[in-house]
């Protein structure tokens, strides 16, 4: 069933301790259209600028994503650098340039305004909120936020998780968002503040879902190589959302089954750069990396 | 099937924000044969001194703990203290009086000498390795190690790892035992020295097996409040080992099933201090948790 993202396309500059990228392609909705093209034809809604090369818009039509909802506004795309430590864990921005994504000011287009499933990627919650507005009753949305929200702009997102079925989040955001630091406490926390479902990401560690009728955990998939872990988390979203649309449904099996089509799809995202790793998987590779998964947690 | 462990029995005094406790009961044995008691009969081997109370091996007695491997020296008793940070993650040993237990000398008597499950618990390789050649060709040993050996003991240790089937160690422990920071590629290395199965334990965030046959990971069961983590590490052991014996084998779904009852043991332990709360379970309320941690994992 019809899929709808609305996030940012950007450029990124990203520096590990064995390589760096200038200009690579990344973005919340990149990430996340990327990962979930495999499961279904996931409609994107976002801002670039005059600069974005039309050769990257075409190559996410080609994946089906459509990209209709893909405004051009004049001046300069998102730019993000971000650098990592040798323990991956510690990351530092080394700049972020809005550009035209300052002035977001998202438009679902008429066709898309019927979708079934959306996510809301990290953006300012009212900005999230806007958008989601524009949708006629969606079957299931889920917010992804960040530590910045929490700390300026907490009564919007506050707001936001009123109208949101589940909050996707990692576990520094649980704490920051609930000041409690145990996660299955603080979940529960996050459900009395609106949504029915919440994704806690606990990168390295794994991630859990917990709703009325579901507590379902998991380790992450391991993977032996990490390249560059930008976009993981919404990978993860892609991949969760995506096979969730496919299933058309939120029945505790599809959500059970969702939580390990995100956590291959993060997987494939850290064995590259940007999304040289994960634009190459077909759902074959997907559904071959799932079942490796699948029997490793397998009692 | 017989279980066998060597380790130590010991009174803890043990602080947390919370609270404080001295001259609890403690020891690696102790919290092992608590753990595997509901399972099995685990045969003990340790030393105490003249003040340890003989209602303490009462009791152990009681739940079916074979004590006349249970040494009474001239001296006292093995004594301990830590103190935990509010993050439970820091551990400060705040004394350690080796007391009667510098100078032992494991004699397994020769009615567990047939055992066929051994755990050797942490003390010096050349120790553990001097307890294990008493048994007369063992089906399944594990041994216990703890950074300080691999420090200080690594030719000892190396000796040991080459006739021991598995080894229990931690996140901290295989990192350093190896110098390999990705914990698959730190669990591969830890087999080629030679144990055919390697349980790598992460706290808070679960643990899993490698071995050629089994690779199976799983998450921590969720306490919502932990009292004092004091003996986590070998109530999963007890639980792990208890059930194997009890099970009589190591097919690759005993061993998963093992990973469980080690999670639930463990679990208990956390949420008390000492083996406060741990001595108070029966079979009966480890297979009720071990029921809800399969219906969390299960996809």
């Amino acid at each position: 069933m019809s899929l709808l993202v609305i996030g940012t396309l950007a450029y990124d500059t990203i520096e590990t301790v064995h390589d760096k990228r200038d200009e690579a392609l990344g973005g919340s909705a990149m990430y996340f259209a990327v990962a979930a093209a495999p499961f279904t034809s996931p409609n994107l809604v976002a801002v670039v600028g005059t600069d974005f090369q039309q050769a990257h818009l075409d190559d996410l039509a080609e994946r089906g994503v459509g990209i209709s909802g893909v405004e051009v506004a004049e001046g300069k795309t998102f730019r993000w650098g971000g650098r990592y430590e040798a323990d991956w864990n510690t990351r530092h921005t080394t700049f972020t340039e809005l550009n035209v994504f300052e002035h977001f000011d998202p438009k679902v287009p008429e066709e898309f305004q019927s979708a079934e499933f959306v996510f809301l990627a990290n953006a300012h919650p009212a900005i999230q909120l806007k958008a989601l507005q524009q949708v006629r009753g969606p079957h299931f949305s889920v917010a992804d936020t960040m530590n910045l929200w929490i700390d300026v702009a907490l009564d919007d997102l506050k707001a936001l998780l009123r109208h949101v079925d589940g909050l996707i989040l990692n576990d520094e955001e649980a704490r920051m968002l609930t000041g409690e630091s145990n996660l299955i406490q603080a979940a529960q926390q996050v459900m009395g503040m609106g949504p029915r479902y919440v994704i806690l990401k606990k990168g390295e560690h794994g991630a859990f879902l917990l709703s009325e009728d579901v507590h379902f955990a998991l380790p992450a998939y391991p993977v032996t190589v990490v390249v560059d872990p930008t976009g993981a988390g919404d990978s993860f979203a892609g991949g969760f959302m995506g096979s969730i649309a496919r299933a058309g449904d939120t029945d505790p099996e599809t959500m059970r089954k969702a939580m390990l089509y995100g956590t291959v799809t993060a997987s494939f995202c850290v064995q590259g750069f940007s999304i040289e790793d994960l634009s190459r998987r077909t759902l074959s590779d997907i559904d071959e990396r799932y079942n490796e998964l699948l029997s490793i947690v397998t009692v």
